[in-house]
This record gives C-alpha cells, sequence and structure tokens, in this order.
C-alpha cells in the first residue's frame, strides 16, 4: 500500500525561511530611483513597505532568516501542507513519471498567499502601522491580505483588477467578509486611476493599473503601508516555507525532484516552492529542471526584455531589473487573473537570465483542459492561475512517457479554483479561446 | 508552545466504521412498506439502493464493518482531517473552554459529503451500477457525488433544490465540472416534480421534492441506482470515519470532550463526529452532552413529532420512524440549504427520543453572526450548514465563560462557505431575516 500524503508534524516545521539572494552567483541589480538612477536603500523602500520587509528586500548576505514566532504560531493553524502523490492523475495520463504537488489549496483562503500576508501585516503591526493597502488581480492575495490584516487588527484597503472583480465577485465578498474596503481598478478614486481611465474609459485594468493605485494611496494616507503579493524579494522569501517544507517531505517520499514546476505571475509562488531546491543546483551543482509556466498571452519570461522597467502601470514603483513586456503592456482578459502581470521578480529575472530556470508559454484552453483533467482525477478544482503549472507537468509527463523515462515531478497547487467557476463555466461552454499577444 | 492541529499518519487511520445500530438499547424501529405496512428487508431497499449500502442500512448485528481497501485508499488523499484547537476564537470570545474543531473543510469538494460519496459509488460500481442520481440542497453532496462517481466511471444526475441552485450557481458549475448532469428541482422531467409544480407553481424546492424526482428516475431507468447523502443509517455509517479519527486526535491533544457539536440536515455529519463518542457512553456510561444545531426555521428535533413519515415530498420513499414536521413542511429559504429538511434520521431520533442527545435551534442570523466571528478569528469561512454548530459551540463557550468553567467542547466543520458567498453579501448588506415557522 503505497503512501498518497506526507505531511509533516509541527515541530518539524521550517523555523527560517531561506534567502537565495545570499547564495546567489550574480546578485540582482539594484532597485533604481526612476528621477536619480540612483539604487534604493531600505530606507528608501521603507517609505511604501514595512521597514523590515524593506531590510529584506535587499539582504544578500543572510541565507537564513528567522520566522517570528508570531508568524510561526500563525503558519501552524494550516501548515504544513500536504505533499501529495497524484497516482490518480499518473493513471489517467499512463505515465511512468512519478507526479508530486504541494498543496497550498487547502490553506485559510484557498492559496499560498497567506504565508507573505501573516508576516506582512505582523511586521507592520510591530511598527506602529494601522493600515495596510494593496492590489489584487484574481483576488487570492487581497483575500489573504484582508483575513491576516484583521487578525492583527489592521485596516486593510484593496484595489482589485477590475476585469477580476467582474469575473469572480465572490472574491470580493470574501475580502468584505474580513471586513476590508474593496475597490475596482482603474478607479476615480486616485489620481492614477483617473489618468488611465481618461486614457482608456474601457481599461479591464491590471495588476500595474491596481499597484499604481495602491501605492498612490499608501504615500498620501498617514500610518499606512503599501504591501504587495508576488513580484517583490521579501515576498519569494516568505513563500519559500513551501519549498523548505516540500524538501523534507520529498525526503519523507524518498524521492527528489528531477523537474519543479510553478506557474508564474510575478514569481512569488514558483520562487517559494523552487528556490530552496535551487540551493542545492547553486551550491552543490544538483540537476535539476526548473519551469515557470506562464499564460500565452503574457509571456514576459519568453518573450520579454530583460530591462529596467516600472512596476506599475502609472510608473510610481522603483525601476526593477526585470525580464518584462513593457509596464503599459496591457495582458489579454485571461481567467488567471494573477498572471497578469508585465514583469517578472528581480531575483527570478537574474536566475532565468542565468540558466538556471526556463519558461514554458501555456495557451489558455490548453491550461483549462489540464485543469479538469486534474479535477477529475485528484478531487481538487484548481485555480486558472494553478492550472497553467498542471499543463506544464503534463506536457513533462507525457514526454516521460514518450521515452519512457521514470522522472519526478514536483509541481505547486497553489491555490483552488472554486471562486473561479465562471471561468469553468465558461471553457465547458466553449466559450474561452486563447490570445496572441501583439508584442 | 501549544499545539494546534493534530493530523494522523495514514498508518493510524481507521480500518472499520462503527455502526452504532448494534450497541443501541432501543434499536431503531423498522422501515415500513407504505402500502402493506410490513418491515421492509434488505432486498427490498436495493430495488433503489445499492445491495451493500441496503444491507449495512438495516444491520443492528455488527459494531464495526469494514471500510474496503479501495475506499480506504481513496481516503487517504485526503484523511485525516485536521483536528485544530481554536485558539483564536476562544480568545476572542475570552472563554476558559477548549475549543477543538473537525476540519472537513478541506475535504474534496469542501465538505464531509465526500467520506459517503466514495463508498456509496464504490459499492455500485462493484455490483456492476452504470448510473446514479441523487438530490442535492446547497450542492455539497452532489459536488462529492459527482467527483466520486467521476472517479468510478459512473454517470451522475443530480436533482438540485431550485432555490438551493439560485442562491449558490457555482456549486451548479462545480458538477458540472465532473460530468454531472444537473436539474433544478422541482422539474418537469418527472411525474412527482410535475405534480409539485401543478399544485404550487413557485415551489422553491426542498430536499424533499429532490428526493422524490431522484427515486423516480432511479426506479425508471435501468442499471441506475440512487445514493442519498444524509438521513439513512448506512451514510451516518460512512460518516463515523469523523467521530473515529477525532476520538484519536482528541486523545493526542491529552482531552475527552465534554461537549460535541454538530449541525443537523439528516443527521450524517452529526452521527459522523458523535456516534464513535456515543459508544463510551451507552456502554461505559462515559457522560458527554451531544448538541445537534438544527436551523430556528425547520425545528424537527425540538418541535417535531417521532411518528412514521415519508422521506419525501411525493411519498416515494419507505415510511421512516422519525421526528418529523410533517413530508410536506416547506422549509423557508434559508441559505443553509443541507439543512432544510422535514426530517431527523432513524438512528438519531431513537437516540433522541431516548435521552442520548439534544437539539437546539439556531436563527438565521445568529448563524451568520457566529460564522464571521469564526472566519475573522480562524481564517475559514465556514458553510451556512456549519454556521449552526458553530453558533451552538458559541453559545456553549460563553456559558463556560459565565460559570468559570474549563469545559472540552469540540464541533464538526462540516464544510466550507467559499460556494455560498452570495449568503453573507446578504448577511453583510442587512438583507437576511429569520424565520419563525408555521407548526
Amino acid at each position: 500500500m503505497k503512501q498518497k500524503r506526507f505531511i509533516l508534524a509541527e515541530n518539524e516545521l521550517p523555523r527560517q525561511w531561506y534567502n537565495i539572494q545570499a547564495d546567489m552567483k550574480n546578485k540582482p541589480l539594484p532597485l533604481l530611483n526612476p528621477a536619480t538612477k540612483e539604487p534604493l536603500s531600505a530606507e528608501d523602500l521603507a517609505h511604501i513597505f514595512a521597514a523590515e520587509c524593506a531590510k529584506q528586500e535587499l539582504d544578500q548576505e543572510h541565507a537564513w532568516i528567522d520566522i517570528p514566532e508570531e508568524v510561526l504560531e500563525r503558519y501552524k493553524y494550516y501548515r504544513s501542507t500536504p505533499l501529495v502523490r497524484a497516482y490518480a492523475l499518473e493513471e489517467a495520463l499512463g505515465t511512468p513519471a512519478h507526479i508530486y504537488f504541494k498543496n497550498e489549496s487547502v490553506n485559510p483562503l484557498g492559496s499560498h498567499k497567506v504565508n507573505s500576508a501573516i508576516p506582512q501585516c505582523y511586521y507592520c503591526k510591530q511598527e506602529g502601522v494601522t493600515n495596510v493597502t494593496t492590489e489584487t488581480g484574481a483576488g487570492q492575495w487581497g483575500a489573504a491580505l484582508s483575513y491576516a490584516a484583521k487578525t492583527f487588527g489592521l485596516e486593510c484597503a484593496v484595489y482589485q483588477v477590475k476585469i477580476s472583480m467582474q469575473q469572480k465577485p465572490y472574491r470580493s465578498s470574501i475580502m468584505r467578509t474580513f471586513g476590508a474596503t474593496v475597490t475596482g481598478s482603474p478607479s476615480m478614486s486616485t489620481r492614477a486611476g483617473k489618468d488611465i481611465i481618461t486614457a482608456d474609459p474601457n481599461h479591464p485594468g491590471s495588476l500595474g493599473t491596481a499597484i499604481s493605485e495602491a501605492v498612490e494611496l499608501a504615500t498620501t494616507t498617514p500610518n499606512c503601508k503599501y504591501t504587495l503579493g508576488s513580484v517583490m524579494s521579501h515576498v519569494s522569501l516568505h513563500q519559500t516555507i513551501i519549498g523548505l517544507e516540500a524538501e523534507k517531505q520529498m525526503a519523507m517520499a524518498g524521492e527528489y525532484p528531477d523537474m519543479i514546476i510553478a506557474c508564474f505571475g510575478g514569481g512569488s509562488n514558483f520562487g517559494g516552492l523552487a528556490f530552496p531546491f535551487m540551493r542545492h543546483t547553486i551550491l552543490e551543482g544538483k540537476k535539476t529542471d526548473f519551469i515557470a509556466a506562464e499564460p500565452a498571452s503574457c509571456p514576459k519570461l519568453t518573450k520579454g526584455k530583460f530591462e529596467y522597467d516600472f512596476g506599475d502601470t502609472a510608473g510610481y514603483t522603483p525601476l526593477l531589473p526585470m525580464y518584462t513586456l513593457g509596464h503599459t503592456f496591457k495582458p489579454a482578459n485571461i481567467h488567471a487573473g494573477g498572471l497578469r502581470y508585465h514583469g517578472a521578480g528581480t531575483i527570478v529575472s537574474q536566475l532565468l537570465k542565468d540558466g538556471y530556470m526556463r519558461g514554458v508559454d501555456i495557451p489558455q484552453l490548453e491550461s483549462f483542459d489540464a485543469g479538469m483533467l486534474f479535477a477529475r482525477t485528484e478531487g481538487i478544482i484548481p485555480a486558472p492561475e494553478s492550472c497553467h503549472a498542471i499543463a506544464a507537468t503534463i506536457r513533462e509527463a507525457l514526454k516521460c512517457k514518450e521515452k519512457g523515462e521514470e522522472k519526478v515531478i514536483l509541481f505547486n497547487l497553489s491555490g483552488h479554483g472554486l471562486i473561479d467557476m465562471t471561468a469553468y463555466d465558461s471553457f465547458l461552454n466553449g466559450d474561452l479561446v486563447n490570445y496572441t499577444p501583439e508584442l
């Protein structure tokens, strides 16, 4: 009888996050002040982020960062998440590959996002902040932040991408259930939003527009900090709890992954799973194929340029050294709202440039085909974002079948799709299409 | 540092279900043929149910029933579910009580229902059945059955209560994602449905009407069996996996519950949690307060009569000895669709009559107040059904506070409410009301 699920005991939970920047041979290039083109200091970043997050963002020295006790206590409510061997999916594919997934969909609020929402709110609270604000696409991050803010007694204002708000109305309700204020972006409530709407009255919004609005609110509101659900290095740092657990759990299963796969929006769920394993590639030369699955309609990893660009549409953020499609790129209205972002985080961009990982592009229809197969075999309806990781996994598993190779594949099930049923409905009705971006 | 979560290793999972009928001093009265008033045999029941389920239904001899290996293998994908100590809720209430909950919301499809859907489909498959049909209220049972049917290669047709379908459209989408056919009940596709609509064109449907339609489909379709998500004794039997796990997990926590609480529709999540603990009350005289939380608008336990009644609106089922509001009782349109049922299962009815347990009535607004507090403290948005268990738990925890008693309360979080966000929206908007039934 084969074991299907691997879960760590509470006392085996990692007590530190892994900061890959300390081990990288080529460090990420600095963030620049757009006016002066000078590198930004932690003090500069602390104008918009919690000071501790700003410090973590630029830390290229310490490979291990202690998880604060109060954060660890909250992690214990739901972590470790299960590592699951997907026997039913393997059987349906007829592949000799061993497929494992890390199940972040059973977290509070249904995705990996809570792993960073908790520490970000914790640091804000510690530093005397009373209000937090953010952007959200599909709403996974906004929901997680709303919950974390509530538990730490912080007020929370969320700018949700307008098209996602229409596609997934329940996610706004979830945020309101946790007491957050939710505004569709672009909105008329900020200078940035007004400018975007004036230029394009039908702008569906994107993570880029919502970031502009949230940053503006943070910088114009007393005692308010901006928080981010992906892209930034400190967010990926918090998410390494996923990979650190997975490493121990894979050892319980007696295997080590040949391939590690995650979907890719800004990079936090990818980095969270991949970085702890990539450490062994960097330090010990371990051979692992790291695959970031992005939507074919928003292909910054495979078709973007590595250059300095803004993180938001309005140009409020620092200049980030990253693979980007340009900060004014308007992603198609795919249902994977969390992947509708023009750029990649600075760490991942450097690692991609240095050949440690690769991107693959998944068309929307292939992603839902994969999600349907996964649901019907494993019983979990995956988030449209996670469907991209599953699609990439299926591609690799079928290659293994062709070649008769018994490879070990580990992917991140970053969230469930229960709030995305309109997307599945559209797919079942034959209403979804693929998009080819104009670049 | 206090442990928050208790999870069983795969090899500690229970391998048998517990059949409380064997230990009950007063056995449940027999099911009767409505025409002859003669007790029904397993053969009679096997006309609509899988033969093995029919056998389990009437088994008053064997206290322990082996879980088939193939069912156990599927349980292992998600079981044990976590037992969680709700420290944050305790703190918010300022109660000395120790509150634990069994978290069935992280199951595939988000509720306890899958625990019985898997064995029912397994037995059908074993017996050469090709089609299954059922009723569903909120849609939790229909979703679980759709998934289980798909994994065993069975066709699945679901009659969903019309009002629930309108309140929770995503649940129909979920069922369709798993390939099921979903029809709103009452419908024009059955004799029973036509009769109900003719008598009352605006009938919102109820579990009673949907059962009539599903039973009719099962009896008029070749090679098709009817399955049920609650009420019947074999369903509660399968759900005892919850309580059997919880018993081991409470031992890990070093405690034994003084109170056991679950919401109550037909009785399966209540019985599933309570019966394994009640065994110690029956056999060893252990004192535990068993509380079934029903909606004040559908109060069969506290205001129903113990008598023979039909399980469905049209009168297609056997006559069941149960606490009932009458099979033509039309429950108010509360959002806890899974609790909108006129009767209680035969085992629970006998246990209630014999004083082993008690019912409490929870008004709709109190249930959502409780759900909101639970969400904001524990980070899980509970199903409207489960909110009733939480409300009853809060009542008891506040009594403990008043009296300074450190009691141990265990409740069942039977499912999450992510598909029920319209209900939370209505609550937040102040649109929900309490209902007092006319009896």
